[in-house]
């Protein structure tokens, strides 16, 4: 749990003596985990063994990678940096729609905090509709140091955000680019967004001022590929 | 059932003898609309009454608007037609979600379908977050004959489809537009098709050939937002 929480995507404990998991349980709803209580027999068919301590945990086998895989992966296609950075998307579904379209807008990654945010459980695979295998996913602790690394590679870092000024079909993307799109309702925040070279916004002309985190995040991703085969005047 | 089916959202029925209603039910699953087994107790509390006859059905009370008053909305508006046509949306997050976005590019209203096809349930309205308030939504028995009215109108009507071959980006929406979409998976029917006056296709640059349809209907409409205001050259 405490190295590797965000590999976990469910704990199950037994319902028989929970006194010494109310600790770990703790632990668990802190970290956004979800529990279910079970019986002795199904806790055993879980773990695959009766010999174990009333808590069994569902880890997921997703394979991160590096940063600077993500990097070597962008140098290495000759084409021009698209990276995404996603600062505390909470829901599963959104993350799974949202790598979905990442890929088929050809970024070279995409990265994910390690806390405060659903990481790239089964749920997320299955909503991917197998993107996920074809993505280079970076989980970091510190997204404002990343924003950091990313500028020093010379990449430009641009977040999208309701109080962005400019246009998103007015800014200029046609370089080396790092897009940040911030959590459900939360939007991206404080310290990142100082990070980040320029804001920009995607215009609303109705009443409801604001759209889905995947839906919004697809039509930033989707404005780079447009502008890398015809630029702006 | 026969008068209004696209109106029911849920369909509860007696756990005591639902003999009398099996034809009923098998009518149901035709027409996708979820049946629940309940207990009599229940049964009447939803019913507000012990007198009915062992069935009770939750109606959806969304007011759909006419075809004239989308049309109407239109050109009253001084605007360019955006009109959008959804050819077998089934899933009630992805018809939320594209109403949400439609609401958000400033559509003058949505065209589905009475038959096979998810209608405006209280779920739509909840992933709509309000947009279903602010957006005219007709329903239709044939989409091909409302294409046929839309061009009478001076529309032109664009399908978005895979096989497509204008790229989305590079085909003219800066016109009296309806947009058509497809169902999930299945896309926009072979005589809804032949209705269109171009097809064109999203570019996808990854291995997963397919986008969300939600998405994928956000990025076609804000391509006409785009157009708009910075036409192609």
């Amino acid at each position: 749990m405490k190295a590797n929480a965000a590999h976990i995507e469910k704990v199950f404990y037994s319902d028989k003596d929970h006194s010494k998991t109310l600790n770990l349980l703790a632990q668990c709803r802190e970290k956004r985990i979800k529990v279910y209580k079970e019986g002795q027999e199904r806790l055993n068919l879980l773990a695959g063994t009766s010999k174990h301590q009333g808590v069994v945990a569902l880890i997921s086998d997703f394979k991160y990678r590096e940063l600077a895989h993500i990097i070597d992966a962008w140098k290495m296609s000759g084409e021009k940096a698209l990276i995404l950075i996603l600062d505390g998307i909470e829901d599963p579904h959104n993350l799974g729609a949202i790598i979905r379209s990442a890929e088929a807008a050809g970024v070279h990654g995409i990265i994910i905090p390690k806390n405060r945010a659903v990481s790239v459980t089964s749920t997320v695979e299955k909503v991917s509709a197998g993107a996920v295998e074809h993505v280079n996913i970076a989980m970091v602790t510190n997204i404002s140091k990343t924003i950091d690394e990313l500028k020093k590679e010379g990449l430009w870092v641009a977040g999208a955000e309701a109080s962005g000024e400019a246009s998103l079909f007015k800014s200029d993307f046609n370089c080396d680019i790092a897009l940040v799109i911030g959590g459900e309702g939360k939007g991206i925040r404080h310290l990142v967004k100082e990070g980040c070279d320029f804001i920009f916004s995607i215009p609303m002309k109705g009443k409801v001022n604001s759209l889905n985190a995947s839906v919004s995040t697809a039509l930033v991703l989707y404005e780079v590929v447009r502008q890398r085969e015809w630029p702006l005047q």
